[in-house]
């Protein structure tokens, strides 16, 4: 009698999926960085209570199937890690991962989401659970294999949390050089983040399209998929202003 | 019956210096800095311990008077944190401490002391024993009120393993703005880093002296201090090669 199962099983019977598994010393880590974060990155979040933010994160996932992850599950995590972000500082990006952090770790004039808590804690970090083993060390689902797996769900709802925090003038740096359009509808970018800015809060979104040095020059400010996010924020009454390689980000990527 | 006693001491009994006193989270902030770093920054060292590491630390100085420091006391920490670092690629630094570090942030070509583990878990961190609490939260011994205290003799250690580390060429970063000269004796790399190369495996010293953008140039290749470095160094059968206004540091300069 054959038992149908559709889903590959290590002998231990977890699952086995196509991703990276949990980061090792996983407590350790998140813990650490925590630690770090309020004590010497911003220690105005003195008081934020490290291990209660590492027991919330780890209830989220744990004993649970990787592919089941609602936004509730980390609602309390982020209700106690969420803090405020001084108005102008916010820097947004999509596609420019490398060059933007390069840029506010040579310069603290901008906060990415990677610069709060939240993003501190969870950057180049994995995680997931398993209904029999609790942590998957092994594997975890990628996002092809299923869009609510436990990173993707977190980085979702830091990022709308991220968005939510914003006020004043925000900027967002995008990359010029690939083609299918600097903005893109399906991005956390703009799928989540453009639609949580708060209009009464954010006054303007100011664009750094930033070029390869070498790289082809794909898309200028005039181009097509600015346009499109030039009017979803003008709708939504956010005026938008467009800057090609903005000099002090371009010198970086001469360095 | 009057006690003479020279030191001030808190109500609680512990000596009062003029430098702050240990980080707040000492534990937390060592551990999950080091587990980050052989988890995330540099997964190679994986097998270190660093429980093992923390409580090393700690009883290098807990309970003990602060300025009764030696280096004795740091050696079962030094070796168990110690580690290799690939040839020319060691980055020295004097009075450049935030250049330098805005550089290696933004591009990965080199290492200084802050990027292997020993430097990686102190940096920005003070701590200090007290003969009676174990631990001084309150305030710790400035260098000018004692040189043998906890963290200048930490720097002291750990910058000469990392100077008998290098081989190939090594690279310095000096400060050509400054009045009393871009090298000087009594800095951690002139009485501690220089002496420390080992000749038969360092074969040159590249300085890299650098003007801030706006400010004064004090000093050129040519001038006095380099030649005294210069001097010391070819004594010791290094080459000594000097490069004014490095390009790739100059251009995060103007970022």
């Amino acid at each position: 009698l054959a038992v149908i199962n559709p889903e590959q099983k290590t002998t231990t019977g977890t699952l086995r999926w196509k991703g990276k598994g949990t980061t090792p010393n996983l407590k350790e880590v998140i813990l650490g960085r925590c630690y770090n974060y309020i004590t010497i990155v911003n220690p105005e979040l003195s008081s934020k209570d490290c291990h209660n933010i590492w027991m919330r994160l780890l209830s989220a996932f744990m004993y649970k199937h990787p592919c089941s992850m609602r936004e509730e599950d980390y609602y309390p995590l982020m209700n106690m890690a969420r803090h405020s972000i001084p108005c102008n500082k916010s820097l947004f990006w999509s596609k420019t991962n490398n060059l933007v952090h390069r840029y506010t770790k040579a310069n603290h004039d901008f906060i990415t989401l990677e610069d709060t808590l939240l993003g501190y804690i969870a950057d180049d970090i994995t995680w997931c659970g398993s209904s029999d083993l609790g942590i998957n060390y092994n594997s975890c689902p990628k996002r092809n294999e299923c869009e609510s797996n436990p990173s993707s769900m977190y980085w979702k709802m830091a990022s709308k949390m991220f968005a939510e925090a914003a006020c004043g003038t925000v900027q967002v740096m995008l990359n010029g050089s690939i083609d299918n359009g600097a903005f893109r509808n399906d991005s956390i970018f703009g799928s989540v983040e453009i639609l949580n800015l708060n209009p009464d809060k954010v006054s303007a979104v100011q664009v750094w399209l930033m070029h390869d040095i070498e790289g082809p020059q794909s898309e200028s400010c005039t181009g097509q998929s600015i346009q499109m996010l030039k009017s979803i924020l003008e709708n939504r009454k956010i005026n938008v202003t467009c800057k090609e390689n903005y000099r002090p980000v371009q010198l970086l990527q001469c360095a």
